[in-house]
């Protein structure tokens, strides 16, 4: 089993690892300590090293920051967190301020004390986060100190060891190109933008570029590690040689050198003393690379990691193989939703039960590399929780009259999926009925929507919420994010949400579709599916090409939950054809059993 | 008659006056020179003194730029104005450039001659636009040179003077809000940016702030000249002195000091000598305004101009002014509507008839202060072309089996208006049914969403083109631009379009709602309404509170043009509620040869 259902932190870890911290400030003659929850690599899944923000405050969420002084402690997390993180962590210990209200630099700038020496890790921070800090530094008058080791470093006993798992060839068949192909592109990419090499910090960037995948963190197959690719498209990748097996020296090829991950910090000094241009991301890459290389001389080109945008735009194979991927996700899923129509009404099954059954589903495939995060597997007033990670404490029973609502996905070698179904245990309230389906309604007017080049996903968002909003309802949390191929499930730079994110919606992008609405102590609702951004096509009778999207997660919506008399005839026939082609592609590959579930499932409304 | 019809232009003009100008470059030792559209107060509509990029080229369009060299001439043209500029401009002389792709500063960074000296007039360009020039100065090594007094103004014989108009109060009945309560707002928000005084260099900043309306342009009752707002709430206008009258010295008070408009730097001088610091908007305001307060030794603050918010924020008095022009005008062009329906089906009638026929309705109520911008009067395939302007010598007739379309305004001390309706002339065709019927679905969209708060119009505007991307259909303007309250026809900040805004749309906020579609050589449609933002409203069932647009323009949709069929119920009913309300509102004061008309015209679909 991938997924574990242990708390993964604990409430006395404020009181027990506080004071190892502040003995290391003192020594360090420190007033005090910056922790953001970003590791080294900037990345949204830790290894165990770097769990620091968890290890000094017990918060173990996706994301937040803390600020340990001598005398005070402040936590900072989001909308998402407020409950959990007041169940984590010690209020006697941590204050709690939300992070979108006052961010810790805004906090700096009204509480710092002048003078005080507060310090940061310069491999934790980005040059934009970094800049932030330095105006509240500016305006409170502390003194903002780079501090290398990090302190919680020092204190940390039994801290884990780095992750050291063996990298392993990513094949051209699943990447639809080679890495010599690759590293061609991006060399011309930066010869057009007058860089000589561009150093790439973010793990998933290397992944894509040399087609390698790893097994350092959870639910993501990245390598950890760092990346320096030329002009003439040869790159130097540096990572723990532990990590290099034969097989792969062999598939990197003489053209990209290997070396330990430590010697980065020598071949920033290289490229600097070479006076090359080096084009670097300030939104990806830690402050400290751009501090060496701007101490070693290098003229420093700050911009997108070229990588990112090919790496969103699938190609060919990518596609192909994601569409194979998320039939075989949706013959384990449907195998699932099967089993929860019919054992999963008892009364008698928890969320872990039900998150286990999937995990067992998916696994029969013999394909199944990883889950692609941890399922959020919620029963009743759980489900209200968008983020909720179910634990052996909070584990809930399918109740009947209440719904189940579970977001997960598998990491198979052609392709990640994602998908959240939400189902109804035992009747449904008119209520029920009436949310799902405006949630529905949302979820069908994004995936049916046509749109010109150029177009972001920002400007579509409102197509997902419009039937909530008309209802006086909306969700917390952003409609699509980019899902990657074999990567990360969260991947940019496309964002279909109320962020402002710019980035053009381009063909062969891979994004999900999952608005929601969340009913607080009560029930949550969310429908996913990821979609693919097709090539422009011409309309019929118009003038212009237009881009659209095609639905590839393939299983049942819940009937149960729909009122149709809510849907315009359109939207039925989306249904009815969406669940036409579950059928057609999943009902070869169904077990007996539930084969005439499976039809009932998807037959016409 | 405000609007007038004579070619503004001649393509004489980069001829007669490219030589006077490099006479001028040489004798001051310049290689070149930039002309932007923009005059000293980046406003849109420009006094005649200031129309110089008119003056050596020849282009009369509201948006471009020129770089005059001593062998070469670039004009430089957006998408609108690729027909025009080549119409207006001797293509012997100048060469055409796309600004979109290729701006200025990217032409010389590419064209640019190493220690060439190119000229820039400090007044006409934000410190925005100067930073891109000096990027592409460092580039190709050109040195950009301040040139003061512009070398065109130099060059041009019989320049037209400044304009000097009295300033005239605007009543506190119509403003809603007095000066002082303004001024005493505006100082808290400097005080809480920590500024100790703003200055205002966009003219209709002061027509707000200071409650005074002027006649120094075209179509915008705008005050030229400059302010300085301190954070005690007293002020120092800087005006020709010609333009106070004894009652305006009344209005104003003692607190609002009046100087010449040449003054103006030495009170940045004084700032500086006095160490204060000002908050200036870099987006709105001249670089030279920059340099002298920097020069003087002032501490800058780089902010917003704190009156465009609250500016576009209207509030009750300005609203129910605002709905009382609407009326007012929706009864004129309703009269007008009526004689297109009648006498305009005729074939004798001229686009410059229908223009001066409405302005003949408009002026009756005796309450027209000014048109708001040149109606734009475009039959047949003249409405292709979006932001086209008819002269004497593109004045076509109305005939029949085209469309007719009229975007047009009015400025009324009480509110601005901006409609546009589209007309059949003889029977229309099919095609002309659907596209009119498309656009219709797009307002009827925009116009009925409910959105929270928070939300731009730049995540509202895909709502207003969905009915034509799904027919492969679009159109290049922004959807609906904001509007000031008897100022700007186009008012900041918000924004209601595909460019990237990120102004939430805020209650009183009144915008246009102005899809199109236009279908080249052939006809061109648009229907625009002007809406206001209402404030939040809980939603029956719901639980969070929505915004929504209250539509104040009045006037009848072309039936003729609406193909039911392609309607849903929801839209019909729209149509007919709107119509419903126009009749009731109007019907009192409707002549009666145009009454039966009127009923008929908003009967129900």
């Amino acid at each position: 089993m991938f997924q574990t259902y242990d708390p993964v932190s604990d409430r006395s870890y404020a009181s027990q690892h506080l004071p190892l911290l502040r003995a290391v400030l003192k020594r360090e003659r420190l007033d005090g300590l910056l922790v953001p929850h970003d590791d080294e690599y900037l990345n949204e899944y830790l290894p165990a090293c770097a769990e620091r923000l968890m290890w000094v405050s017990g918060f173990s969420g996706s994301a937040g920051a803390a600020i340990i002084l001598n005398d005070r402690a402040i936590i900072f997390t989001d909308g998402r967190y407020t409950l959990q993180v007041k169940e984590q962590v010690d209020e006697n210990l941590f204050e709690f301020v939300d992070i979108t209200d006052t961010p810790p630099n805004i906090w700096l700038a009204e509480n710092g004390v002048t003078g005080s020496r507060i310090g940061y890790d310069p491999m934790l921070h980005s040059p934009a986060g970094l800049a932030n800090l330095e105006t509240a530094s500016d305006q409170a008058g502390f003194v903002l100190t780079p501090v290398s080791p990090n302190p919680i470093d020092l204190a940390w006993e039994n801290q884990p060891a780095a992750p050291v798992t063996p990298i392993v060839p990513h094949e051209d068949e699943f990447a639809g190109k080679s890495s010599k192909e690759k590293r061609t592109d991006i060399a011309e990419i930066l010869k057009n933008k007058g860089a000589d090499a561009t150093v790439l910090t973010a793990p998933h960037s290397l992944a894509w570029l040399f087609n390698i995948r790893g097994k350092d963190v959870h639910a993501t197959p990245l390598p950890l590690g760092r990346a320096i690719l030329y002009d003439d498209s040869t790159a130097a990748l540096f990572v723990h040689s532990d990590k290099i097996t034969n097989e792969l020296k062999e598939h990197l090829t003489k053209e990209i050198s290997v070396h330990p991950e430590e010697e980065v910090g020598e071949a920033l000094k290289e490229l600097g003393e070479n006076a090359l241009t080096v084009l670097i991301d300030p939104a990806l890459s830690p402050v400290w690379f751009f501090d060496q290389l701007q101490n070693a001389g290098a003229d420093i080109l700050r911009g997108n990691d070229p990588c990112s945008l090919p790496r969103a735009m699938k190609n060919r194979a990518e596609i192909e193989g994601a569409c194979r991927a998320h039939v075989r996700d949706g013959v384990a899923v449907s195998h699932f939703l099967h089993w929860v129509a019919t054992d999963g009404q008892s009364g008698n099954v928890t969320e872990i039960d039900a998150a286990q059954k999937l995990e067992g589903f998916r696994s029969r495939s013999n394909l199944l590399n990883d889950i692609s995060f941890d399922s959020i597997s919620a029963a009743g007033s759980n489900g209200a929780h968008c983020h909720y990670r179910v634990t052996t404490e909070t584990n809930k029973t399918l109740e009947r009259g209440t719904l189940y609502l579970i977001d997960s996905g598998g990491q198979y070698p052609d392709g990640t999926t994602d998908i959240t179904r939400t189902m109804a245990i035992g009747e449904p309230t008119d209520e029920m009925r009436r949310c799902y389906t405006l949630v529905l309604k949302g979820h069908i007017s994004l995936a049916t929507a046509k749109f010109p080049r150029g177009t972001s996903g920002h400007q579509l968002d409102a197509f997902a919420r419009r039937p909530l909003w008309e209802a006086g309802l909306d969700y917390d949390h952003g409609t699509g994010h980019g899902v990657g191929s074999y990567l990360s499930v969260h991947e940019g730079p496309q964002n279909i949400s109320k962020k402002l994110i710019s980035q053009p919606l381009e063909p062969g992008m891979i994004c999900s579709n999952e608005p929601g609405y969340y009913k607080a102590g009560e029930f949550g609702i969310r429908i996913e599916n990821l979609v693919v951004v097709r090539e422009p096509e011409p309309v019929p009778g118009g003038e212009r090409e237009m881009l659209s999207f095609e639905t590839i997660t393939m299983a049942p919506l819940e009937r149960h939950l729909i009122d149709a008399s809510l849907l315009t005839a359109e939207e039925v026939k989306w249904v009815n054809d969406y669940h036409a082609e579950v059928y057609e592609k999943l009902s070869g590959d169904i077990d007996d059993y539930a084969a005439d579930w499976l039809r009932d499932a998807t037959s016409p409304l």
